[in-house]
């Protein structure tokens, strides 16, 4: 397979790509025209159907997988692919793992990691409510182990929310270790499920992006309400505790500005703002030096560090 | 009875006020003393038991209703009561509404009014949602029926939280009518529903001081997931209307700084952060000129409006 | 006539456009050309004339209406219309209701309207200060029904500004009757003349763009001295309240940093920044909703309200 | 005359003072006595008069100049004067002089100084539009002369409006030397102009306080009016001119902030608000130094500065 | 001895005390007395000599240690103590530990972990600059492990700036564990030097207090002066490296406004800053929670978290 | 020679220009080409070598100075040459000055006025430091004299640096004269040296960008080292003296949010940030107005001043 960033100007494509969007458009000679998104995990391609009538073009939707023959142009600087024949593929013809952006650790490693984590937890209760996500719901399991962290954004690949709540964990882990008064239990919970509202404020892969109640809602109260429903089901479940559990939850963000309803009030709850804010900026500096050229020292202004960013190099 | 406000230095008195706290304190000379805060509707009075030992000093608690005989002093420029006997009265002994600050208006012609925008609805689900909390539901009602809207600010009275709703809901009303693209029904839902989380975030009357979940979670998230619960329990709720009712009252304080986890992202939620805004500020005032000396027209500068205010005069 | 907006690549046009701009440029080759903005009250349209010496080019200025043969071609994705003749034409070839973006209420209706909030007033003086603007100066009555509120954002169309201030003060109206303690005939005659300043920081429609004195001063100082200059020409009208009124119009965008030298220090003035504000608001969502696809859902970021904004659907 | 800054306790006064304000108060044993703050150039004394039935106290009001006899207390740590004899003075009986804070300057040496900066302007218009206030209106000479620039901060009185506006003119003309492309006629007419609303803002010394205007319009608007009606009894004032002038004065506190509508948008008005800051700034610190004790280095965190403040010694 | 923090009102002291400061002052009755600040590790005792030529007062300056003879009294609600007898100790007379606040840690133990720290460095030149201060440079060694790390908030005691460093390279080390991409000598060294500039912005302990030089200059520029000029005694040190070593330093408060005058720009600095900044945050939590009530759950509003805080428990 | 703001589509250019930077590329057709930016002092061209083996081109590297033979082109609405010959010129083929924006002040002439400055200081220490630098150092003269004073904002031109310097002093002597309390030999120091710091933030013209250290450290800091160590050097130099200088270089950006680590503290240095920030804003007016369409009187939105600005015209 030659993979979108291999193509050059006059190639030929006899490849499978997905189709991430299809629109259908009018040209200004007033003829329809489909203007579709390919991607595969190196980039998306612009791809267009001039002649939707022509025999070669099946039926199609977006996110099917499509075998696709044209011709690779450029048009004003960027390139575009003239589309002669399009088939639908079944299941089996292609690898998933080709299209989309995936973790750099394997994600049932990265499970069962979790998994040691939610062990580390003594309290019966903080327990109880996360197995009852992680192992028992296997919805949920499979949405978690799957979703991105983000729509464009750190961690925006399959396993993303995963790897970021994996390493979210490990330094509050940390942290707990360094500081004695903080309360280990609330505190790798807490971690755990700072960002489970995620699975709903984000679509599936390959997808990815804010759903209704992403947008109306967000990730920080859809993530408090889900933990407040499964304490619900747990009894005996001490109020204050769920209390300070979801207040962790709602104030992980650090500020107001950052859309979250309460600032910190307990220990734990700044040590897991902390450690949601370093993981972010290091992948985010991770990512950044990983697409820099070889040679390049400064990686020109970056918005999130508000400041023009070196490789540390001497 | 002498209202608090009324007593002067070398007044003896020997009358029923609540008790809004007391604490066991050592003093210099190393001998316990009790120092309680005393409360009418007029105003809150320092008192002192210097000799715990004596007869006359019985048993209490906080928001106990107490008959105290004492002396009236000043100490440091301010007035302080030596009691020399003091007694737990029983109900009927007093009448509550002397010692607690009450809306100027009824509580129940307020609660038919709110019925009546309840009846102003028509989509059935959110009727429905109303109808649970605000007729079916009796606790909830008594509850919302006597809360103050504010632990010191605006509306910091019994049915406080009742005359801000209706004032709140009037207003959005008022905008449904002028700017007819916003949905009538979604407002006034909203409206009603957008501080029921108050309910829970300060206690009742006369203590009216945050709960522990008031602080850790506030009341915009606590509102948010009482809509919720009840939603759930409606069968065919539409799922998008549920989440721009919840949306509404996750957004109605406007601004993240203010609290919200959201900016209004539908025209309903911008109209009802104006009503509410408007609402809080024109209550203020009132409060403000109400309490002004009749011949003053500068009255200081006031925080909430960063400005010194001037009563309207000419 | 076919309006811009229905103009298609290869069409010919033989109709009537206003001119907005023309300017004489020099092309790479060293000719002069003329590049010119026709604009009908559905758009905007970029047109050439490449050969200026040919004869059937007359001349022309801006603000002219000029009837135009020409060919409609697309140059970088813009249409452009590449002119062969143009013409000025006289008044009464043309209706200029087709040439402008007009209020969707009838101008007379509207000031009728006006007047009837006039008829409002009780006070002596501030109803003499409002005759003398809204009955008496014909020029000032032309200038006001005709102005628009704005350059760009909402209410940028013939009517404008009429229609802005009888929104306002149908909601400050409202507002005084909530809200007993507001001096209505203060409110009210604030709100009619909040923004009067207008008709000279705008220019006339269709040019709609600020002038010197709009730049250098703003409509907001412009409109307090407007104000003051016809106070002083009533007899005995009371200081103190022309203070007040001068207030409430230097104050209305509530904040430093919108402009405004003074913070609300009235409740009037509170009042009505929150009508000018609401107002503002709801109109530009209005504009929003209209020109949105029928069938998108979320509408994007918009600055405004620093909020991607959604259709009201369920 | 010993002056309010040598009073010891045990000390009794037989002297004249100026009487700031004064208020009937009845005490808590039921009594009224009279509270009155006592003004010479050195400080304000705290005075009281207990029995004010008594026969020496004869009638009087604020702003009266009274010869006081009394002994000199102390309580809760501050002073204060036991009065048992007041009379009201005559004019002649004192030297106003020694009541009130007084420029270091002579003010008619000041005057002299300023009329030689008008004599620098070439431009008839803006030179008429100069001495219409500054030589013509002998009411308007007066007050600028004798006002303060301010309520309590820098500046703040006798010749204090006057001297500020010599230090920023004679900032301004060495500004429009250093940079040629400034309009000095412009620039130094708005430095002497800039402040002119002050006489209006601020009540006459002694009182120095906000005035009711001065509150709700502020110094920058209301000379912005003053100016403007002055322009236009000139005939041919070009009218640009006029509100380039007037955008001077609008922008001169250079931030919307600060109370200015209007950024500065022309070079004169960038260089008249660093002249004003610069010299509000200097005298703050002039003042701040003089009244340092003599050994201090540091002299504590100074809010207009944001920082601890150093004398500058080695 | 008996600590300040249990004397009580009528009790003697016959003990020593450290002299924190003394000033000679006029009473209201015209007699010189003198006014001492005692210190021990619990608190601060006001102490006056009313009779300065009684014969039982030795001379003494701040910082002696004396024995004190004398009455508690209380003034105003606040402790006194009257001084009878005062006479200078000599070492030996007193264990300087009793007066100062001391690191909860042992000095020698924790500079014996600092020192393995600079062991984990394995570049050359980062390990020499290291010993040349750590290990080689007897002065600064003494003031860096004695020396506070503030003067009024977190660390603020004998030990604190070498308990800091030592927590913040806890931190740095972990996170150069998890972030691979991280440069573990440059990071560990810049934990290390981070704060060494406050040893010359703080004079020692016990006077504590901003220097001439550190209210003018700041540890910030202080130390990355200190670390410029070793680096230019060590031959060959790379460049580069210094500019990024020193760069971290003057980044490590992570914000303009908290006085760096550069954001980080490499992945180090920016680990640096957070670790600093959670350290600080934890270290005032601890001391917030220690010195609580056993009783209180809520803790009050602290302004470096703009929140009222709370313990965890449940 | 023509110069590149004289070159026309279709020109044939045998001239010598500087290459301010070139990068080998690989075109879409998989063929190796060169853009070059080739620069004189009216501005920048785009210039390609598309075939790299053809004879006429020679070696060359970024700075070098080239004779060009091409044709130049539009492509996508810019100029662009296309290069058929390169050749690298010797000196004195070209004349540099042909090739940099230049101050409009003889370099010499200025430095002249420069050691004018410093023969009015009067301290011994201060004079020895300026000598230090600007007279004895011959390196640093010569690359003081030529730096600019900013990559792309105000003074970015030959001499900027040392215009930019005069004119701030200028200022300053300007401001000691009016406010007798500033230490004049302190003010003209600091002004001299506040800007050194640039020599090595920015590299030599013509490639005038930002250093590593540049942008690891700043100017300011860079600056402050500079002095410190040269009065390290200068026997008795007064610590305190050095300090406060070293304070002004530290806060002459006047604020933490433009990367002053210190607010200024001394008078002094507040009087230099207004100087440099008043040359700053002058300067860059200055070179607006120059820029400016002879008939505009409107220069559009200017992110320095946040305002449209305006030419003074009337």
């Amino acid at each position: 397979m030659k993979y979108i960033n291999e193509l050059r100007e006059g190639d030929i494509t006899h490849d499978i790509y997905l189709c991430k969007s299809v629109q259908s458009l009018v040209a200004k000679n007033g003829k329809n025209y489909l203007s579709i998104a390919l991607q595969d995990k190196t980039g998306i391609l612009d791809a267009k159907v001039w002649d939707v009538t022509s025999g070669g073009i099946e039926d199609f939707d977006a996110l099917d997988y499509l075998y696709v023959e044209g011709e690779v142009t450029v048009f004003q600087g960027t390139m575009q692919l003239k589309c002669r024949r399009i088939r639908k593929c079944r299941e089996g013809e292609y690898n998933p793992a080709d299209y989309l952006p995936y973790s750099r650790f394997d994600l049932d490693t990265m499970y069962k990691k979790l998994n040691e984590y939610i062990n580390l937890v003594k309290d019966p209760f903080l327990k109880k409510l996360l197995e009852s996500f992680f192992i028992e719901d296997e919805e949920f399991k499979k949405a978690f182990k799957m979703h991105s962290a983000a729509k464009s954004v750190h961690h925006g690949f399959v396993g993303g929310l995963l790897e970021h709540t994996l390493s979210v964990t490990s330094l509050c882990v940390k942290f707990a270790e360094q500081y004695s008064f903080l309360n280990k239990d609330l505190l790798i919970t807490a971690a755990i499920c700072h960002d489970i509202g995620k699975t709903k404020e984000l679509s599936d892969m390959p997808a990815n992006d804010y759903t209704d109640d992403g947008n109306l809602l967000g990730h920080i109260v859809i993530g408090y309400e889900m933990v407040g429903e499964r304490i619900e089901k747990i009894e005996g479940f001490p109020h204050a505790l769920g209390s300070m559990l979801r207040h962790c939850i709602l104030a992980h963000h650090g500020e107001y500005e950052y859309g979250s309803p309460k600032k910190p009030a307990i220990a734990e709850a700044i040590a897991l703002h902390f450690a949601d804010n370093l993981d972010a900026k290091m992948e985010t500096m991770r990512e950044l030096l990983e697409s820099a050229d070889y040679n390049a020292e400064w990686l020109g202004f970056q918005r999130l560090f508000e400041s023009n960013m070196r490789k540390t190099t001497y």
